[in-house]
Formats: C-alpha cells, sequence, structure tokens
C-alpha cells in the first residue's frame, strides 16, 4: 500500500484541528473556583505528609499549572497592610478590587464592587456557592453580597451582633431599615444564585425588616430550600436551591485523639526559676480520628457534586462555581491541626470531582487556592536543638501527630497568646488544570484571579458600575 | 513589487530556524543554581514586601516557571522526617538521593553519593562554588564533599568541636589519619573546583594531617588564595582560585535600627496575676539600615560576577555554579529580620545578574530554590484581635518594621524558645528562567532536581559509583 501523500495527510490533520476548535467553541465555558482558606504552604505540606506521606503526592499536586499569588490589604485609609481577613481577600477575587479588612464586596469608601458571580448571573451563566462555613461567611458572602462588615450576616447582626464576647461592627447604611440591600443572608437569597450550599440554618427564622422570616424571603424568590443532607440527591435541577445543613459553620470531619489539639508545653517547677533549668513536658502524641460530631454532615464533596448536576443540567450557558474548604483556616485559628488536615481531605476529594467532571466537559476552568496563610508550621521532631542540656520548647502551643507512615508531625501555633491564632501574610499557592500563558502566570496579584476568571468565561468587567 | 511565493517564505524561515537551533546546540551549556537557605514563601513575601512594596514584584516573580519542591528528610533508621536541615537538603540537591540531618554528600549507611559537580569536572565543566557563609559550611559542602557531619569542617573539627558549647559530631572515619578524604575544606580543596568564594578564612592556618596548612594543601592543588574582596577583579581566569573573605561566615549587609532584633513583648506587673489583666507594651517600630560590620565584604553579586568570569572565559564545556544567600536563613535563626531582608537583596542581585549572563548566553539554566523553610511569620499589625480589652501578644519574639512604603510589617519569631530559631517543614517554591516540562514539573521533590540539572548538562549519573 502506498502511503498517503504528504499534503494529504496535512489536510486531514488541519480538518481534524479545525473540527476539535469547533467542538470545544461550542461548549459552555465553566470556571470552578475552589478557595482552601488558610490553605497555604505549611498547611499543604501538612496535608500532603498525613494524607500521602513526605514522599507522596495530593492530587493538587498533580495539576499541570502552579504559581503564587500575592495577598493585598489596604487599611481603612487606602495604606498596604501585609496581613489579610478572608472577607477582603475573597473580595479581591471576586471583584479583582483590593479593600480593607472585614469588606464584604465594598472598597474603602464604602462602594459597591461588582462582582464576577454578579457578571456571570447578568450575561446569563448559573452561579453556585458552596462552602463549609455558614453560607453567609465572609468568602461567600464577597460573591453576592456587598457590605461594610463581615459581621451584619443576618438581619439581627446587620444592627448589632458580638464575637467572644466583643461587640460587632453594624452596617446601618446596608440595612433594609435605612433602604440598603440588607444584610448579607438577605443579599444572597434576593441575589440569581443558582445553588448556596453551607451553614447557616439559624438565619432562616430571623425576620427580615418587611416582616417575613428569611425562609420566606428565599422562597417567594423561587429558591428550594433543603436541611438534611439526603435531600441533595433528590432536588429538580430547574429549580434554584438553598441547602443549609447546620446552625452556623458545618461541623469538620476528623479532629485529635479523643478531640485534643495542641497545648502548651508542661515545664517542672525547677523551670520557673530560671530558663536555664527545669525540664519541658513535650504533649503527648496524637492520632487523628472522625469527628463523631460530624455524622449527619454533608461531606463538601458530595454538596459540590451535588453543585456541579444543578449547574450544568441542560444549560447551555456556563456556569460559576466556588466552593470553600472554610475550615482548614478556622480549625487553625483553634490550634486543631486534625481538624484542618480533615478539611485539606475534603478539599481532594472536591478537586478530583471537579477534574473528573472538567475531563467530561473540557472548556471548564479548575483553580484552586488560598485566601491567606495561616498561623501554624511543621516543627522539627525533636527540636534541632534537643542535645542541650536546657529545656527547648515553643512557647506558643504544640500537637505530635502520629502520621499514616509512622512518623511524628510536629505541628506549631504561636502566633498570639489568646483565644484564637493570627493569619500570616505569605504569597499563597495558586493551581490550576490548564497552563494558558495568557490566563494565568506565575506570580499573579490576588485581584488579578478575578480578571482571568472574567476573561475564561468571556466576560467583561464593568468598571464604572460602581454603586455607591 | 510581487510578493515572494509562500514556499520560498516557508524555506526561509525554516532556515532561520535551522541556523538557530544550529547555533544554540553548540553553545556550552551552563547551570546557575542560586540556593536562598531558608528562603520560604513568608521569606519571599517579607523580602517582596520590603524592597518592592506590596503590590510590588521582586526579580524572581517576573521569572517564567514556579513550582514548588517538596523537602524530604531521612532519620539515621530511614524513616521520613518532616523537617531538614541544609546538609540534608543540599546532599538532596547536589546528589538526587535523601539522607539524614546534619550528612553531607552520604547517605544514612555512610556511603559517599556522588554530586552533580563531581559528574560536571569528570565531564570537563568547570565548577564554582560562592556562598555569604563559610565556604565549609552545609550547602556548598554538599556539592563537594562527603563526611557523616556538617561539623567536620576542617581538620581540626574532624577529631571534635563545640556549638554554642555542646560537642559536636566527630567523624573519625572520614579523617586522614584514618585513610579518610579528610575534613570538608581538605576535600574542597583537592577537589578540581574552578571557583570556591565565600568565608571560612581562620581553616586556611589548621594543620592537615600530613603536616602541611590547609593554605599550602590548596596552593599545591594549584588554586590562588586570595583573601581580600578587591583582588576579585584581578584573578587570571585560567586558574582556580579561592576566595575567602572572612573568619567564618560573611557580614550581613543590613541590620535593624542600632542593630536591634526581634524582641519579646513586655508586659506589665499586673499581668503577672492573670492572662486577661494588665497591658502588653510591643517592641518599638525599627527599620532596616546598613550593618557597619559588612564594610569590607563583597557583595554576594561581586562574588559571583567574578565566579561567572572565571567560569566562563575560553570555555566550550560549560560550567556548573552554586551560588547561595546563606543568611536568610541564619538570620532568621537570630530573629534579624533586616538581616534576612538584606541577604534577600543579595539574592535579587545575583538572579540580576544571572539572567543578565543567561540573556547572553543562551544555553544557560538559571534556577533559584530553597533548602528548607525558616521560622519567620508576617503576623497582622496590629493584632486582628486587638479591639479585646485583654492583652493579646505573640508568646516569641516580634519585630515592627517600616517598610519603604511606609507601612508596618510585624515579623513573629516562636517556634521555641531558646537561642536560635528552628526550621520549619513548608515545601519551598521553585523559580527558573525555563520552562521546559520535560525538565520542571509544578511540583518536584528536591532530589528531583539534581536530576534535571543532571539533564539540562547531559550528564549521567552513576547510580552504581557509590563510596563506602
Amino acid at each position: 500500500m502506498n502511503p498517503l501523500p504528504s499534503c494529504l495527510v496535512t489536510c486531514i490533520v488541519l480538518i481534524v484541528l479545525c473540527g476539535a476548535s469547533w467542538t470545544t467553541a461550542a461548549a459552555p465555558k465553566n470556571v470552578i473556583l475552589i478557595i482552601g482558606d488558610g490553605f497555604d504552604d505549611q498547611h499543604v505540606t501538612m496535608g500532603r505528609n498525613y494524607l500521602a506521606g513526605m514522599s507522596g503526592t495530593l492530587i493538587l499536586d498533580g495539576l499541570p499549572f502552579r504559581g503564587a499569588v500575592q495577598v493585598e490589604t489596604l487599611s481603612a485609609s487606602g495604606q498596604p497592610k501585609y496581613v489579610a481577613d478572608s472577607a477582603n481577600t475573597a473580595t479581591a477575587i471576586a471583584t479583582g478590587r483590593m479593600t480593607s479588612v472585614g469588606r464584604i464586596g465594598t472598597d474603602i469608601a464604602d462602594r459597591d464592587l461588582p462582582t464576577i458571580a454578579e457578571h456571570a448571573i447578568g450575561a446569563g451563566l448559573r452561579v453556585g456557592l458552596v462552602t463549609t462555613s455558614s453560607i453567609t461567611d465572609a468568602t461567600p458572602a464577597s460573591f453576592l453580597a456587598h457590605v461594610s462588615s463581615r459581621s451584619c450576616e443576618g438581619p439581627e447582626e446587620i444592627l448589632g451582633s458580638t464575637y467572644y464576647g466583643l461587640p460587632q461592627p453594624t452596617c446601618p447604611q446596608d440595612a433594609k431599615q435605612n433602604n440598603g440591600p440588607g444584610s448579607i443572608v438577605e443579599q444572597l437569597f434576593n441575589s440569581k444564585a443558582h445553588v448556596l450550599f453551607g451553614g447557616g440554618q439559624k438565619f432562616l427564622s430571623q425576620i427580615t425588616a418587611t416582616g417575613e422570616s428569611v425562609r420566606s424571603l428565599a422562597e417567594k424568590n423561587g429558591f428550594r430550600v433543603i436541611t438534611d443532607r439526603d435531600e441533595l440527591s433528590e432536588i429538580r435541577t430547574d429549580q434554584a436551591v438553598i441547602g443549609l445543613f447546620d446552625t452556623e459553620n458545618l461541623e469538620v470531619k476528623w479532629r485529635g485523639s479523643d478531640g485534643r489539639r495542641a497545648a502548651p508545653t508542661e515545664t517542672s517547677w525547677l523551670h520557673s526559676l530560671s530558663d536555664f533549668l527545669g525540664e519541658a513536658r513535650q504533649p503527648e502524641i496524637m492520632e487523628c480520628e472522625p469527628n463523631p460530631a460530624f455524622a449527619a454532615t454533608p461531606e463538601l464533596a458530595q454538596m459540590t457534586a451535588a453543585a456541579l448536576r444543578q449547574l450544568s443540567a441542560s444549560n447551555e450557558n456556563g456556569f460559576f462555581l466556588m466552593v470553600e474548604s472554610a475550615s482548614i483556616d478556622k480549625q487553625s485559628h483553634k490550634r486543631n491541626p486534625c481538624g484542618s488536615i480533615g478539611e485539606i481531605s475534603q478539599l481532594e476529594k472536591v478537586l478530583a470531582l471537579s477534574l473528573e467532571f472538567a475531563g467530561r466537559h473540557s472548556e471548564t476552568l479548575v483553580i484552586v487556592t488560598a485566601d491567606h496563610a495561616q498561623a501554624a508550621q511543621i516543627l522539627p521532631e525533636p527540636s534541632h536543638y534537643s542535645d542541650y542540656p536546657v529545656p527547648v520548647y515553643s512557647p506558643g502551643h504544640t500537637a505530635r501527630l502520629r502520621t499514616r507512615e509512622g512518623s511524628i508531625m510536629r505541628i506549631n501555633y504561636a502566633t498570639n497568646n489568646g483565644f484564637s491564632e493570627e493569619h500570616t501574610g505569605a504569597n499563597v499557592p495558586l493551581f490550576a488544570n490548564v497552563t494558558d500563558p495568557k490566563l494565568l502566570k506565575p506570580f499573579m496579584k490576588q485581584r488579578d484571579l478575578y480578571h482571568a476568571m472574567m476573561a475564561f468565561l468571556g466576560l467583561k468587567s464593568s468598571e464604572n458600575s460602581l454603586k455607591d
């Protein structure tokens, strides 16, 4: 048999390529943005060491794109600040604009910033927000709400609340009573989102300024409201759905042995006489175990799978889905490394099914990133100075975890002496399933992520659409 | 004028491409490996915030490749450990093999591991090691020496030394007296390296087992030995050169105002009665200033420029150059953020001139990475909990730096209560001037870097060449 002439081969290749490109262009474009709250490189490595072993790899390690994202925060007067919170960081990712700590979808002049989720809805795409926190928490809120403070979660909180006993900021200008758009939950439930999954059942019974309950507001707006994870498999794909599966934040999947967290090092009485005397008794080794309180809680992957079904069914316009593993951060605040690692395992499962979805829907951009760095550090076990004949120990809280491969991983929390650790300021990792250099660069600012996702979806920013 | 026929245009393009590829193939291949000791993402961000501003970019942020490297450490019995030191990490990068803390170019069975520098010398390439530490320190040592402990730096130390008063390991089996290859400095000066720049003058006068001084050993082996930075511009390029510019490690470039470092927070007497009472007085704000002790010290970039001249002059075989900014780590151990940041600025200058060299010598791979993560963390200023009516402060040492853009960057060191902070276990960043996916992947293990550099240089590993 004679070989085909080379010009014919070229023609065939061109036809195949053109065909592929034509098919691709017709597919709806989707973005799945996975945010690990506080999921910095120390936490990524904690997760890898525990879940895959020192020489193992997480699913996210196999993604073809990896870079770093600089977190930018402003003071109320616009001066650079070097450590963020989840409100100003989610606002940067959602709107492409910098703002100050605590602000939700607003700039430092309190102007409302249009979000990628709002642009997507405006262009006929579906939008979903899925989180293990309350759906009103800072990260999901920043994609569809605009208030001056993250504390204004419900119609009650917008007028006043406390956090660990401290009065929190109110948002009087945003309250319905003052002709504002209302609290975060009201704005979320007045949005045209297609899926809102997380915690926050307590807000359903709160009463809005018009005298109706938040639940009836949601239902009036066409949402089906579910509160049991078993209902996730039964929902009609043509109806928008709100799923709230706990009173506030969802329970976490794992805990330390018998609920133990990191603890201060105990020292002998001699040590109180001198830094060089006495003995330091390191906390006992612990393991991670299932958290009994998690029992009736849906897995983040279960919520994500349901969200993907809702968003993709009979949808030719594509979607924007934000999925947050929120308690990597919240458990790090509480010095609970097993709590954080369990939530990293939840993020990994979400990534696995997102990649599987992207395999079936080729025009799907999957991004994984963190919003800000967090307190936990992996320390030597034992200390590199343990040969010195003086007590050497962390001045903070320490946990010693036995990993699945049988080694001890020591985790340190020592950013403050209080009830909750501080965020930290390192740039955070960025992972993606595509390597298009026009879209993603090895080093980006957090607000660049907004522009990358907007460009992928073919959406246009409306720079002049700021609303006072 | 008629346009050129398209077949002619195609031919011209092909000829140009073939010509370029022919020229490239003929150029010698070079690797410049820049190691920032302890240069993890917290330190990268500290450097960016101070040197370029929160929204600025470092030179390394502009590199086309960025990834992450997992650090792997073994216990003496081969069990995974989650925090490394500079000896086992440099050994992994230099040899492609994992080993235990403190080991230099040897595995946990004390077998000598062939290094990329030795393979390069064997293949006729030139080799240079440049560092701000003593040339005998763990990182440079691991590229050309093989001993069981990093403490065996000189013919005196190999038989016994102390570190902060603690007796350090000896390496009797490596000593010349026992027919071993000798201490680190002896092995370095018996190597066929072309350039060895750093500190460590104190070793020149030590006497080897054969009764000669280390200086005379070096000169007997054909090295020119210089100890004054002014001589860097005068050296003949055809002679191998050792430049030692300080007794041990080189002085660092910057320090805090009046030499200040991070300090513990002072609390009022009431606070000794209860955690909830009294006041915490945060350390005063400081700025970074030139370190007067640095005055006669060569900049790392000056040493690197001289090394590049030495390595590239009349050299058709290419070279392997390792440049280490060693005191990012050493100053972080000492809780001196300005010290670390000044050494990050030194690394940036080295990167600038390496990229400029690569621009003129196209077959030059420039890699920047860290060996392990370190203690420093950027914390909120003020604390995110400063509104609470109780003293909230770091239990460790804190510095508050005024940056060039006028904000305050708070740096925390709280990994232990001793005289020197601990390393930490996060994966470390990787930057390069090339994006060849066959060479560099978004996630690599530290030992993979050895294989990537070997492949770039066209060198072959000799897996069976382990020496007992």
